[in-house]
């Protein structure tokens, strides 16, 4: 049988949690399928800070460098958060991840199931039968990581200065990422810039216009970032896939994702060219409520089904996973994010949904 | 009596017939006080590129200068939009305005009446009793307006670049706006920015926080520009004002406005040093219903009120100008874009609103 190498970065809060959970999973799809996953696990974030000094250790990406995958839980929590911004444990733990690997496309689905659009904060018309969006963001350039940034000066004479980059080919490689993902779904890419303001965006536009010349199937709209921010409040259901540069994906994913109401149920991707790839939940570390049990694993579990489909090409294990997290959802298992008071819900910890998907799977 | 001189930009589509409404709440207000507001016209937008050759015709920005303060209408429209995108009507006459004006205050409002609740794509839940968020946006700097920002290359070696740039004045002064306004309202001032990935936001942030030291009775706290899209939707009642730099300011100034679900309910301010400023409403030119006379005036004329307020000083006849909105609301008068079919409420058109308001002052 096969073997894969993953990195397990379980991190904080209730990472750990919710990432015995999605290990207990890989034991199943172990079971089932011929296939062995070489776990090494390793620090990051504040686990990262505390047992090593740093956030990204370098026994860590040594660790990632070893494997075919990483496997990433959540980071962060009140404990680090005095740290000077470069040293905490999220920015100080994904810059750099995502820099050594060259994960340039992240992609972040903004599903809500149709049996829980009570969790979201949108009337019931807005999303009756759920939507399923999926934004793809560029990881790797942009205002994040270009030259020249820094404060310059002295006193009231600084100047805080940061660069907004891209290039031909990073635009185009993140297009096409796009444009394959809208062929499997829904077959709309909505573009989003702000090319009336930005030369960055101007590029933009014109080289994914371009690529959309090899993709006749999929229909191209564009939008700016301000209107789409309006748009995925008024009418969700009008987008499919969402294209965007690295900081207006930071942004209108995390809005998609919140109107779905249910964080704790997406997982995400960020894949490097070729197979690699590091997979995480896109909810953060809920310090709050670490260490009771009663976190939601699905999203880490969802990540875990999206490495096997996307590093691994285990396209029908994964679909397995997505299955089994829908089956359980529709048998009414709930943790306490996602529960409501209603005849047929479950009210159940993490370690019982774990249990259930794996029994569905 | 006193006597102020307006530049009157009606601009396209429904602009004319909502600064029509306008214009007679400003008659209505020079019989009630002893006021009178000299008015030019000129072109603006498409109206501009058609009558005189651009969106921003010299005639228009000298007549500005002229005056003490600019009330705009809106812009842009189909058949404008395939014009290289300086040259369009929004971006074409809205930054240049911005900048030889000097307009680095943007006042937004983001107001979801009680009695309209129903017209926000959220739940009742999350917004009963209503919301009234103030956007304070800094508009004449950042990303907007540094440099370098342009294409350089050729064909694939071409690389896109814009500059994020801020420098302590530029920070300081809008800051000041912004608690200065949080004084006059709910004494709470959330900073947005990005200070764990920009340089500019680390600084941003330090002179907030310095600034703040000054209003010792508002309370300031700091929420990275992805968490805010995020907690607008989840909660928008936790938000009193919002400051932010320019580019974040667009986001999620639209992203709040369109939480109120009555776009043609807000007006919005610029405003330079001293008592200049432009007044629009946030709403764009609606080309699908201009000319019918169903548009709703009341962006327009709240727009018209805080020139009232922040240009000419006239608090009493500003308040006025919204009181009686909130009365004409209660008595049930709606446009079509915030009516429903309901006991006790008038479906009107933009005259009859605006007649029913001037019947209020
Ligand atoms: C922690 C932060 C640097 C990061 C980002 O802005 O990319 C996070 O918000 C995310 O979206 O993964
Ligand atoms: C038209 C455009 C340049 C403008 C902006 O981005 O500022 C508009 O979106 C706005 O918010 O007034």
């Amino acid at each position: 049988g096969k073997a894969f190498k993953v990195a397990v970065l379980p991190g904080d809060g209730i990472g750990p949690e919710v990432m015995a959970e999605a290990l207990k999973v890989l034991d199943a799809v172990e079971k089932r399928y011929d296939v062995t996953f070489e776990r090494t696990h390793a620090n990051v974030g504040g686990a990262g800070i505390d047992q090593e000094g740093k956030a990204l250790p370098e026994t860590t990406v040594n660790i990632c460098k070893a494997s075919d995958a990483i496997l990433f839980g959540s980071v962060g929590g009140p404990k680090w958060e005095t740290l000077p911004p470069d040293e905490q444990p999220e920015r100080g733990a994904l810059l750099p991840l995502r820099k050594i690997f060259g994960l340039y496309a992240n992609l972040r689905p903004a599903i809500i199931f149709p049996s829980l659009t009570a969790a979201s904060s949108l009337k019931e018309e807005v999303i009756a039968g759920g939507f399923d969006i999926l934004v793809i963001r560029e990881l790797t350039g942009g205002i994040y990581f270009s030259q020249p940034k820094g404060i310059e000066g002295a006193g009231r004479e600084r100047v805080g200065v940061d660069t907004m980059r891209y290039s031909v080919p990073e635009i185009e490689r993140i297009a096409h990422v796009a444009f394959q993902a809208a062929q499997k779904r829904g077959k709309k890419v909505c573009s989003i810039d702000k090319a009336n303001v930005l030369s960055t965006s101007v590029l933009w536009r014109e080289i994914v216009i371009g690529v959309a010349k090899q993709y006749p199937d999929v229909e191209l709209s564009h939008m700016y970032v301000d209107n789409a921010a309006m748009q995925l409040v008024k009418w969700p259901k009008q987008f499919d896939v969402i294209l965007c540069e690295n900081m207006f994906g930071d942004i209108l994913s995390d809005e998609a994702a919140m109107l779905t109401g249910s964080l704790g149920m997406l997982p995400s991707a960020s894949l490097a060219e070729g197979t690699f790839g590091m997979y995480e939940p896109s909810g953060g570390s809920a310090p709050d409520i670490a260490g009771q049990g009663i976190a939601n694993p699905i999203a880490q579990i969802l990540s875990a089904g999206m490495m096997l489909r996307y590093s691994f090409g285990m396209i029908e294990a994964a679909d397995a996973i997505d299955n089994a997290v829908a089956k359980v959802l529709d048998q009414g298992y709930r943790t306490r994010d996602i529960y409501q008071e209603s005849a047929g819900l479950k009210l159940v910890n993490t370690k019982e949904i774990g249990d259930a998907i794996i029994a569905n799977l």
